[in-house]
């Protein structure tokens, strides 16, 4: 296994396989870990295998690699990847560079798994078809919704139906806020007690001005509606533009703000948004606060089929992961 | 493929199966129905295959079968089955005659798909283990929430995940009947109007007083927490006690009834039950009203995913016995 980036999501991620390892024999699963590369550690290779519970400790013992790689195809290649675990930051523009990453780790037979939204919004065609040619697999269930199972439900346990639209919640720090100016704060005090608990980045734009959330919309549309959409084709607004007065107008009246996505099927193709919508309290978006997410699928099978995630943990983004390999290598 | 019971179940899916079918070959799955059998019909098979929009108009032509088989194993064997619908009526207390048309099938290789939740509560490891000894495949997705992806998640979407319990809402009867107290009818008079548009069945015992339900529980508990449940073992209550005044001070009072499923495991094994509880309306089951139903799960790795079936159309139950076709025969 090859981790390429080495944050919140990809330490998760091995103390998950460490926990979980009985499970995985019990599947005729083994691993170990060939590869890590960030920013700060460089590209690291030890096709015997890194000791992982240093790595959660923060030491990594590169051993006597004579001529350290410099690059991401002579680190797969040193590391003898058969899987790469891509979690480097977002490039929402043009999904770079993981796309480049995960290209490398097709070209080379490895499997391909990513929790980075870039690559589907960019490069999902490219990249599903180079699979395919490879006999590998490229998945990214931890892309929308941490990891809650939206995409393999699609593809092993909804065959043969067809997605008409969806409606949802998908941004956590927007709906933190928004929960926040309810009980009473500012938008600007309530971003920053967001910050403060670490829910929001310091840099909110790409989350207030709906850029995540558009992503996501974008993913879901590229892959489970089988149609391109360019980013621009999304109408988009965030939540900048909303008072704390609104929001508690809003939510006393029956009827809270949400940052609603949207995506629908017409004969002229698809209609996708991103913005703040009020919604009745009879409709299951009213109650999502905080952290929690849902999407609500309008299918020719089933006219709604809603899935929530409720408080997400710090586990379930890593764990969509683990799923992907599990289900990698089984298959 | 054979369908035992003709009733609606077993017509949509045949119904599916026929507007299905371009998809179904893009997947290299053919199909035709050598077999269909019911009280009215007796046991018919045509190992060339019956005329299925003949059957759906209600014209069955034997072909010149010189001795009709007189039973299920005579049945399957001149229908060369391939794969048994098994979708009779249910029998709470034991399961038959359904366990014994499941057997039969897996005996002779074919694999059982069934909408018929007995099956599950009495015999799920016995099946299951003959249908691993046969290389045959033993589904049942349609038995809970009409054929939403509950179980095919579980075993294909969320690996190496373990379930700590569960709440729902999985009766429509009786919260259509609640729903209807909630807009100022009786116990009675909302009971018949449910019977009237087709909800509730002429003797509504079963749903009334939580054993639908309960063996919805039982099914959950087997399959997916993977401990046997006694049905006695689960504490019922049904919705007769409760007078049309009470609902509708409950909901105007902000914590309204709804027949509340549960089971959790401790240390001391699984605790279930269904029964009527006051919900707060902060809580997703409060919205769920009419034909709708929802599951929420409590995984190690998800501290809550729910699943929710918005008024689930005609098609949806029939779906699920076609999804569990496809993986069948996929695999």
């Amino acid at each position: 296994l090859c981790l390429l980036g080495f944050g919140n999501v990809n330490r998760t991620l091995v103390r998950l396989l460490q926990e979980k390892t009985s499970e995985l024999q019990e599947r005729e699963i083994g691993w170990r870990i060939t590869g890590i590369a960030s920013r700060s550690l460089g590209w690291i290779a030890h096709a015997e295998g890194l000791d992982h519970s240093a790595l959660l400790e923060g030491k990594v013992s590169v051993g006597s690699t004579s001529a350290p790689p410099q690059n991401v195809r002579e680190w797969l290649r040193a590391a003898q990847a058969d899987v790469l675990f891509e979690a480097t930051s977002l490039s929402v523009r043009d999904g770079q560079p993981a796309i480049d990453h995960i290209r490398a780790a097709l070209e080379s037979g490895a499997h391909a798994i990513t929790a980075n939204k870039g690559p589907i919004v960019h490069a999902y065609a490219e990249l599903s078809a180079l699979a395919d040619s490879k006999g590998a697999r490229f998945l990214f269930e931890s892309t929308v919704m941490d990891g809650a199972p939206i995409f393999s439900m699609f593809r092993d346990s909804l065959p043969a139906v067809h997605l008409r639209g969806f409606r949802g919640i998908l941004n956590s720090t927007t709906n933190v806020i928004l929960s926040g100016m309810e009980d009473g704060l500012s938008f600007d005090e309530s971003l920053k007690k967001a910050q403060e608990v670490g829910v929001a980045e310091t840099d909110p734009t790409h989350d207030i001005e709906g850029w995540d959330a558009a992503v996501k919309v974008a993913a879901l549309v590229t892959v489970l509606m089988e149609e391109k959409i360019a980013l621009d084709a999304i109408q988009r607004e965030g939540i900048r533009e909303l008072s704390g007065e609104a929001v508690r107008a809003a939510r006393s009246s029956g009827n809270p703000y949400k940052l609603v996505c949207r995506a629908q099927r017409d004969e002229n193709g698809i209609h996708a948004s991103v913005r703040p919508e009020q919604v009745p309290l009879s409709d299951p978006l009213a109650w999502i606060t905080g952290t929690s997410n849902i999407v609500c699928f309008e299918t020719d099978m089933f006219p709604g089929l809603a899935i929530t995630e409720i408080n997400p943990g710090l586990d379930a983004t890593a764990y969509g992961m683990l799923a992907d390999f599990i289900r990698t290598v089984s298959n």
